[in-house]
């Protein structure tokens, strides 16, 4: 395959610190200008631990690539960045990073650190859950509110805040993005788990912010050749089966004429959980 | 260059629809896996005119793609749609499209039609300036409440709600992220026109949301070789010189300590221009 792809910038100046997104699911979210840039570099670091990249080919990748990246672990970037960037000062390294480079914390913090060094910074942007779950919901990206985490129960502190945030956004008719937890050994909530847990948190709470009828899209592996989009009440997502995860969650809130469409049609919503919800014809 | 991309699933079937998202700014944003699903497509057809593709080379994506693509207007999405679907009756059809593919209404739209028709739909996510532009900002993207658009002038009633967003998320303290219009001729408007037009808007109404003094992020050409990301006052911004479009803004709400330290060092915003802005520690 032939193609043409410029990097006519401040990056081709070495030293440099070039972050590329990777995009979701596996190796095959990567750009063209990603790959350009990454094959570009002296040194090629990786790390997949702030996505979760379920069908990522580490030999397919270094294939494409033409070399084999660096595998990073969580410490190297988190409290031995420096050694990266001892790397960034002599020569032009690139660091892929699953999703968007610049969604994670952790990313932000290594490109600031290496600009506090004098460290010439670029970002290649990658496919992000955020605006692809968005997109793959068929709900309208305007129309959501501040997005949210669920986190596994670990007591109640953790507990009121994606409730009120669902709650709050609703309440203007706006839809909420809300992510799944990872723990600590790296597992997924399942939507199975997540909704169990809203329904325990209601029954406990009986705020009437969810229902069993309330509606809910469900979407597994986005980006992935093989997607799941379900729109349905959260008693059918309860036990729908998604498959393995990535899992996310989107609640609905006011619907567009066009966005119940789209639920109806491209998520299989049935035409009894649309009732559920309130929709505006404009 | 060698690459193995998978593409195991429902689109196999013949016939189907395929949105494949061309990403942001030029051909080389196309993923691999967007490139190997158009490559095996039947019929590649293309539409570049619901986000601005500055430096888009048709020989060249006709290059990567191995045929050339055949150019859709607006009309042919719009009104006659039935035309490209008559093909994915019949053979497998990609539909490549600036951004991520379900951003814009016009083409949710059409995968409902080809759903109503029995057509298999799948879609491969590009790049989205909804998350790439948050991302590039450095702020927290579960920190950002409603997006609006703004309009160019033209009457009283378009005008309230931009300015009512940005209020109503800034007390919740939230960021905003707000796209720049582009007007019927396709001319974008610049980062300047909009401030300009923001500080006209409080100069009439006085509701103390803008002061020459407020916190803005101004980003161009995201996606690009050549980003320009540039954090300061909107009298700061209003001059700078951001080169050409698409721009956009990001209004920040509260800031905690890590998005400080990334408008210092990844925006270049002065000190001076920080203080204008209440901030939290965590």
């Amino acid at each position: 395959m032939r193609y043409e792809c410029s990097w006519r910038v401040d990056v081709q100046k070495l030293p440099c610190l070039i972050l590329v997104g990777l995009g979701l699911h596996d190796e095959c979210g990567l750009t063209l200008r990603g790959l350009k840039s990454a094959r570009d570099a002296d040194h090629i670091f990786i790390e997949t631990y702030t996505n979760y990249m379920p069908d990522m080919s580490f030999s397919n990748l270094s294939n494409i690539l033409g070399k084999e990246p660096i595998k990073l672990i969580r410490k190297d970037l988190e409290e031995d960045s420096g050694r990266i960037l001892e790397y960034a000062k002599k020569s032009k390294v690139a660091v892929l990073v699953p999703g968007d480079p610049l969604i994670a914390t952790t990313h932000v913090q290594l490109a600031v650190e290496a600009k506090k060094l004098g460290i010439e910074v670029a970002v290649v942007p990658g496919v992000s859950i955020l605006s692809a779950a968005i997109s793959q919901s068929g709900l309208q990206s305007y129309k959501f509110g501040k997005s949210v985490t669920l986190p596994f129960a670990r007591g109640r502190q953790f507990f009121e805040t994606p409730f009120e945030v669902v709650r709050e956004n609703k309440a203007k008719g706006l839809h909420t993005l809300m992510y799944l937890d990872v723990d600590c050994e790296g597992r997924s909530m399942s939507i199975g788990e997540a909704l169990a847990l809203i329904m325990n948190w209601e029954e406990t709470e009986r705020k009437g912010v969810f229902l069993p009828s309330t509606l809910v899209v469900g979407l597994a592996r986005i980006g992935s050749d093989h997607p799941v989009v379900k729109a349905g009440s959260i008693e059918e997502l309860r036990t729908y089966p998604f498959g393995p995860p990535p899992h996310i969650l989107i609640f609905p809130g006011r619907l567009h004429f066009m966005e119940r469409e789209a639920l109806r049609y491209l998520a299989g919503a049935s035409e009894e959980s649309l009732e559920s919800i309130s929709w505006a014809k404009k």
